[in-house]
């Protein structure tokens, strides 16, 4: 049997390592197999992908970041990610394509007419792999901001302030209407058991639970 | 006044480095200012890609290293090699996108007209930026292969013998058989004097002299 791919999507903030977590345990308490990943992460190139492009430091053109994330994706989906799903696994992801839609796209400038290049390089990249169900924990920027704070971290995404949080919430919620199949937004304003028991509830719901 | 920006290919072993130093030489002595550079490299950021994907340890497939070559491209054509060309300057170039196309897709068992999509990446990568110019220095691969030998050095192009030499030789000339007005295939057996007179005329011809 075919496996699951389910993506974690929204801005920063929005509690979607805890909420994977937590998501995997229940499921695994349900008798399935169930991978947690990241991206950009999961594989060793992707790790190092990951640091080159996240270092403030250095200064990426929006084009050049794209391609780096690709190529990160490209072997996360070839060497982890596909497998596990043919593999019968449940895969939740942090991360995938729709971010790439969103921050080299949506909040980046483009509409959603103007992403099709965007697709196409990630269609390229990925050989189509696709998740079932993606699920983007969606909040008020200056709700998540705290929790953002709270962790004291911050990169080259988290410092652009409140208003590109706004841009990339806007984002998401344009995929997800585009795309009411594949997405369910996931209010992330509840408490962590509230927004824990919208997820499973979507996600039993694709597995015909 | 726009300068040019001319490409160098073909296997290794074929003098590309030594003969676009002399090229740079001549050029300057003529009054040209001339900026040499090499793919995969040029920025400090293609030059993390370049150790990355060179590394023969690691077993990247295709796609990734098709999408870190071009991250790094996207990277090397936007700070270096555009802007250098609008400031009217000579650009020199150790490969570019025709070793995209024939290392990741004529000699890895695509066809002529299987390449769209991997022009389509290029393009994207490098806003349509192309060479002028591109010199395929060409010869028989066991009589390049010496010269390699000589030098003592192994990537993991190089490891794949004399087999994988003549698929890189045929792609090169098929795309230069294809594009005649940018390629002029030159004959890299002679001495490295005729070579380079070769290299000259064909430069000075583009340069309208």
């Amino acid at each position: 049997m075919e496996g699951l791919f389910i993506t974690f999507e929204g801005p920063d903030g929005g509690g979607k390592t805890t909420q994977i977590h937590k998501a995997a345990v229940a499921l695994r308490a349900q008798g399935y197999e169930v991978v947690e990943s990241r991206e950009p992460g999961g594989t060793s190139l992707a790790e190092e992908v990951r640091q080159l492009v996240l270092s403030a430091e250095l200064p990426l053109t929006n084009t050049t970041q794209t391609l780096l994330f690709l190529a990160a994706r490209s072997e996360h989906v070839d060497k982890l990610l596909r497998p596990a799903v043919r593999a019968g696994k449940i895969v939740l992801c942090d991360r995938f394509c729709d971010s790439t839609f969103v921050y080299q796209g949506l909040a980046n400038g483009l509409k959603l007419e103007e992403l099709s290049e965007l697709r196409q390089l990630n269609a390229a990249a990925t050989e189509g792999f696709m998740p079932a169900l993606t699920l983007v924990l969606d909040g008020r920027p200056e709700v998540l901001a705290k929790r953002r704070d709270a962790r004291g971290v911050k990169d080259r995404f988290e410092i652009k302030g409140l208003e590109f949080q706004q841009a990339l919430r806007n984002g998401f919620l344009t995929l997800a209407q585009a795309e009411p199949t594949r997405f369910a937004v996931i209010n992330a304003e509840g408490s962590e058991d509230e927004v824990h028991a919208a997820i499973m509830k979507a996600i039993l719901a694709k597995l015909g639970k």
